[in-house]
């Protein structure tokens, strides 16, 4: 651990200033409105401020990763759909077509799809970042997923990916994700944070028929039966039952808190990146947003592990980032909230009786 | 009834064509993501491709109505802001500067102003559509709020209002409002063709304290006793405890439904006006979204007289059509999911095995 943390400088990762939060409720009681009366928008607006320590943040650019890697416990029957579809919808994503592409258009977000590891030869294609740390990780029943080398490896491309996003002047990130397997990968980090047997924490991902859930159950448990992950060690937990896109997401999480950049998790999967992100640096959670609460089952259970709240309810269940994309247009409106309105003063509206 | 049905040709307001459901549900199971992934956004999809009749529903110019009103029954001492922010408020839109302006630049619809009502002379002013019926309604407590005629030619505005944005194709619109005292005339709608007593159906509206809640049961409770207004008769509920802003935006959501236009209520207030529209045709529901559950204590009762759902639970409680421009944002990207994500042929991704 101290060595990961001195390495990546998670020490570098701070708690937001609260004693600045006097300022920025100061400026919404100025603004044309009932106290409060805009409610979650305002809760989003003070979090905003805190990160970017101003009265008047900014969302500029705004830039969408998708993370995609392949799952060698697949083998077991856990999923709905063929592991190939993780690399068929790599090239659904890199042609524009998936509901990512769709809801990132809409909310004026870049796309950004990175290889973590998929099985499968993209070759040269220059619309994907090629940071494949492996061709999909072991199947986690029979031992650990990956190596404790390759998650530091794969968290530290995506810190990397924020730092040149930071530099380009990326002021708002989603995390999102595709790979067939990972809500079984999400499960087992659920089951081994929060010590919830795992016929409670999985679902039916993509849509697994009742057999396949209890196939999906026996797999978590026999993965935390033969692996014994650490819940006080996250890169156990991480390198035994996770995958290679959730490594890189984590990386994703502590590099947008590192460089003080707002950062919206997606669903279940997504999520289950944010928690070992927190464990590893619980400042973290300062500069992370839960986008919605998901379909998936454990959802609920993993949400209740953080201090912050989703923003949306929609019954989505579909990763890819899309409920990250959907909350960055709620994010971006609060924002403009608190730049945007008209204080009372100057719009020579009476104040309270 | 029968002659106001007659005269607005309310029996044009036809329900959406079902049969065409089959159509809707193929091409969503053709789309790139396993069914039902995308939740809400599936269901509002449907609706609107049902409302248009095409797979292919598109949204493009968007209109907020934000129709304003005084009331008599702030002499009752029922909210926590003098009655002549109404003017102030009104005055606020018109240069740009509420949470309305703000919200609905973000979601790319133009705000439309109208004084159905407001005790204040605006003059010539370009920005303001004016529809004064009154200046302010009667005080509710000793007396109807307007006559039924009053009411019946504040619905005929709305209406207009609709039947020149269809002229100009308008393909959404978002209905709010703004009237110091009007959640309290919403409390005795509601109140009326629910059947729950005062004290229950009260909030806080603006922010006022707890004797300013007791007088306003009061006010509600004597105005139920002094008018008995008709739960059969919606033109009666209206007219005696209803407020200029509220026929107003009855008549838009008349209007939608017969243009077939969807239509998205706000908050608290707006809803009792789309109450009243589907107690006066029950078909205009099919063209309904309500935005979001509101803060409001009455809401959640609200709501629940009608078959939709609300879309977001922001705990919003402004008005002024906020909640509306916001779900505008989802109503679009559901649209957009249903036209422009590639389907499973195109992509050549694997269906569920």
């Amino acid at each position: 651990m101290s060595d990961f943390t001195e390495q990546y400088s998670l020490e570098g990762i701070k708690p937001v200033d609260a004693s600045f939060l006097g300022a920025v409720e100061a400026r919404l009681l100025s603004l044309t409105k009932p106290p409060g009366s805009l409610g979650l928008l305002e809760e989003i607006a003070t979090r905003l401020a805190l990160i970017e320590k101003t009265t008047n943040p900014q969302i500029t650019k705004k830039q969408i990763f998708t993370l995609a890697g392949d799952h060698g416990v697949t083998d077991e029957g856990v999923s709905a759909y063929p592991k190939v579809v993780t690399s068929q919808m790599v090239l659904n994503f890199l042609s524009g077509g998936a509901a990512i592409n769709v809801l990132a258009r809409h909310a004026g977000a870049k796309v950004t799809v990175v290889d973590m590891g998929v099985d499968y030869d993209f070759g040269t294609n220059p619309g994907l970042v090629n940071a494949k740390i492996g061709w999909g990780t072991a199947n986690f029943t029979k031992g650990p997923a990956m190596s404790r080398q390759e998650a530091v490896k794969a968290i530290k491309v995506g810190m990397n990916l924020v730092k040149k996003a930071a530099g380009e002047g990326v002021s708002l990130i989603g995390v999102g994700e595709m790979g067939i397997g990972n809500t079984t990968s999400a499960s087992a980090i659920l089951a081994s944070f929060a010590g919830i047997p795992p016929a409670k924490v999985v679902g039916r991902g993509t849509g697994v028929d009742e057999e396949g859930l209890q196939r999906k159950a026996k797999a978590v448990e026999t993965a935390l039966r033969v692996n014994r992950p650490d819940p006080n060690d996250p890169l156990d937990v991480l390198s035994k039952v996770g995958g290679f896109e959730i490594a890189g997401m984590t990386g994703i999480f502590l590099g947008a808190a590192k460089e003080g950049i707002p950062v919206i998790a997606d669903g279940f999967i997504s999520t289950s990146a944010a928690l070992l992100a927190i464990k590893l640096a619980p400042a973290a959670e300062d500069y992370l947003f839960l986008s919605h609460l998901s379909e998936e089952k454990g959802h609920a259970a993993m949400v209740e592990l953080f201090n912050t709240r989703p923003l949306l309810n929609l019954s989505l269940r579909l990763g890819e980032g899309t409920g990250a994309a959907l909350a960055m247009g709620l994010v971006e409106a609060s924002a403009k909230i608190m730049t945007e309105m008209a204080t009372f003063s100057e719009a020579g509206v009476s104040e309270k009786e």
